[in-house]
């Protein structure tokens, strides 16, 4: 029999970084070099490696009875948590009721563009999920792009809404930013907000790695800056370490009643409401106490420990230029200055750099430029460095916590000894490509195929 | 701020057994009868009332530590114990390459009719959750009438089927049958599959109650007859008394390679994978055990003894025509020769019909028929017989089977005491319509309205 699949479905693509998993499955057990027993250093897929917090764990043993339905929102002590813990840690007074729980930011931002009529605004680069779901929509949607600091410039914003015509505009703030790791801070965010209001832009700021910021008393939420127009949205994923229980929220703007109630029609219509066990969970996630303000700032030490590492190793090698890391576990590395040396070996796409030093000797999976929303020739790619065991060095750092440069150093070397592989080999792929060494970057025969 | 809300999303309804929870919660409240500090008899909302099967709450509490991302298609383990499930309880063959999990079958059932072109068939009465779906997503459908038996014919199938010049058609069936309990049998499936054959059409098999038939071995699936053209849906939710889990799966027609494809993409586009520690705790609820096999006998001996008593009682009531539940917790009374008394009170729709049965002195929850996708003034409304304590009931059927008629009268009437109270309410109900004695009715003077 013959299904036929509607045009839009098969228009869109894979998300990258799952089509890249695939390929890193697959090739795991392909590479036919005789030495090689070895996988892949892993630079590619975006998951915080710690255990997930003990009082979360906890309260799931506790609620693994709760097999009944939940209602749409989320249930009232989750959302209640939720509120407090907006309340301490980013100073924004939130009513329970503008709280909405989804399984996942992902899904919820997704809800809010089917529901949220006109043009989308997308700075880039970009994390690799918006533009999926922007086409699937079959939204109008118009590039905004970063500047050399990472960020939009609100002069950019503000021409490119006088633009528009849409009677809405919409404009997907990622702060903490995913693939740059930088950070818009408090005047950022107020000169934008400024161009907003003036233009009528609602905002969607996804602040999943709020939490993640090495410097905490430096994120302000856009929801605290702008409350009459932004949607924010954050979860368990990043902050929490349990992007697999999958439970995220949006905090509505203040005053949007409709809004919030069309949303609980697409949610109901959708999907009724998120597991009840990994809700009562995520309670504990949100409450506040010592130990979970211990984890998020072991947590995000951790992360700018080897994010500074990686950041100075990088832009160490000549012609190499990285962003500097505010927060996250990313950062983006430009490597265009080596254009010439790629072109002449038949390297002239993003994609196909990530080929090349996924293979033999190389073993380097990184994300390519044109998944993060940039020119397919664009060689910038996105660098996470969680190849780790989270486990093991979570507690590594609590037990004795490096203070000076020596000891930063060798507690970075013992502990994500693939991190520190894995950018030599970028470095000897680069070396290599120089010296015209890597004849062997036109063995991969195949280009990468996707099975399902 | 404002906000502009797509058309699309404002012309679909909430489904309308959230509509009526959200009603009753507010109702609950707000009887201002002094007598009154009762709640009501719930009638409406279709959950299994039984604890979570006892392996699946251990393999939650081993599992609480798995905080990262699972595969979009599921846990490898888990498609794995589906598929054997499948064979072990309905004789299919199916390869775990087939099965797709998602986070409950509504959520599934919303991906294919996004990924599916082409024209929905939607026999009524229905569940009330498909026309929401199909109305959202903008599809064209058309209803198919269901016969007196409460089943559609495959001669009017073919008939609609004439008549529609999309390249695709689609038939969601739901066997058993939400909301009337009634069950295709295996040449009831034969002859609406020669049909689809015929006519090339793809089936959604909606089968979420089928380890609730009363009589186990009449239950056969529709992806062992029609391998080649049905999606069959099913889940912990209704046979394992987890909805609120939120654990569904597809099974993909034989050889429907591309549209597995297409479909991992929209899972990887909305909402990245199930719930990692549930889809764990999942396995546990898909293997063969005795000590899950005896759950699902005691539970669907349960649904069928309350499910007995309902219908009996109903049916004897002048007047009231039940159909006979075979499996589910639901049946379908037919108050239609009340009509005339009815439209006496200016009760002239379906809805009314439900909020006269709610207010005082009756406090009786139904689903009236147009949330079944009925004509609005036609009086059939669903009846859920699972209002009672699931737990205590379950190990009081356990402990001491009821086997003579009289018996099987006393365990309901002492197990389940506000099923026996709520259906005396309808009696009476209709006992005073008919001697013109419930002048209250008109006392709900404002129409239900809802808040968020």
């Amino acid at each position: 029999m013959k299904f036929v699949v509607d045009q839009q479905v098969e228009d869109i693509e894979l998300p990258e970084n799952l089509k890249l998993n695939t390929f890193l499955q697959e090739f795991h057990s392909d590479c036919h070099d005789p030495q090689c027993g070895f996988g892949f250093y892993g630079f590619a897929f975006g998951q915080s490696p710690f255990p997930v917090p003990r009082p979360i764990q906890e309260a799931l043993v506790k609620n693994v009875n709760k097999g009944a339905y939940a209602p749409v929102q989320g249930i009232p002590e989750l959302r209640e948590a939720i509120s407090k813990y907006n309340k301490f840690y980013f100073g924004i007074d939130v009513d329970p009721q503008r709280i909405y729980v989804g399984p996942g930011t992902k899904e919820l931002i997704f809800n809010l563009l089917e529901i949220l009529h006109g043009t989308v605004i997308l700075p880039t680069p970009a994390w690799l999920g918006y533009l999926p779901q922007i086409r699937f929509l079959k939204k109008n949607y118009h590039m905004l792009l970063s500047g050399e600091n990472g960020k939009i410039s609100p002069h950019d914003l503000k021409k490119l809404a006088l633009r528009l015509h849409d009677r809405q505009k919409i404009l997907i703030l990622n702060n903490p930013h995913n693939p740059t790791g930088v950070l818009y801070d408090k005047s950022d965010l107020e000169e934008i907000t400024e161009v907003c209001r003036e233009q009528g832009i609602t905002v969607i700021s996804d602040e999943i790695y709020a939490q993640t910021t090495y410097d905490f008393s430096k994120f302000v939420s856009m929801g605290k800056i702008y409350p009459e127009g932004t949607f924010v949205t954050n979860g368990l994923s990043k902050s929490h370490a349990a992007g697999g229980y999958r439970l995220g929220y949006v905090i509505f703007p203040q005053h949007a009643l409709d809004v919030r109630r069309q949303f609980k029609k697409i949610l109901a219509t959708e999907y009724t409401a998120v597991s009840t066990p990994i809700q009562h969970a995520a309670v504990a996630g949100f409450e506040i106490s010592s130990e979970l303000n211990d984890y998020f700032e072991i947590t995000r030490n951790i992360h700018q420990l080897i994010g500074e590492y990686t950041f100075n190793f990088l832009n160490k090698i000549d012609g190499v230029v990285a962003t500097k890391p505010e927060a996250t576990f990313y950062l983006l590395a430009d490597f265009n200055s080596f254009a010439n040396e790629l072109e002449k070996n038949k390297i002239n796409t993003s994609q196909k750099l990530s080929e090349a030093l996924i293979i033999h000797p190389y073993h380097t999976a990184i994300v390519g430029g044109d998944s993060l929303v940039l020119e397919r020739t664009d060689f910038r790619a996105r660098i996470a460095f969680v190849d780790y065991d989270g486990e093991k060095v979570y507690y590594n750092y609590k037990n004795q916590k490096p203070k000076t440069f020596s000891e930063k150093l060798e507690f970075v070397e013992c502990n994500a000894p693939k991190v520190v592989s894995g950018l030599k080999m970028i470095e000897k792929f680069l070396n290599d490509l120089k010296r015209n060494l890597n004849s062997d970057l036109q063995t991969l025969e195949n280009p990468i195929k996707l099975t399902i």
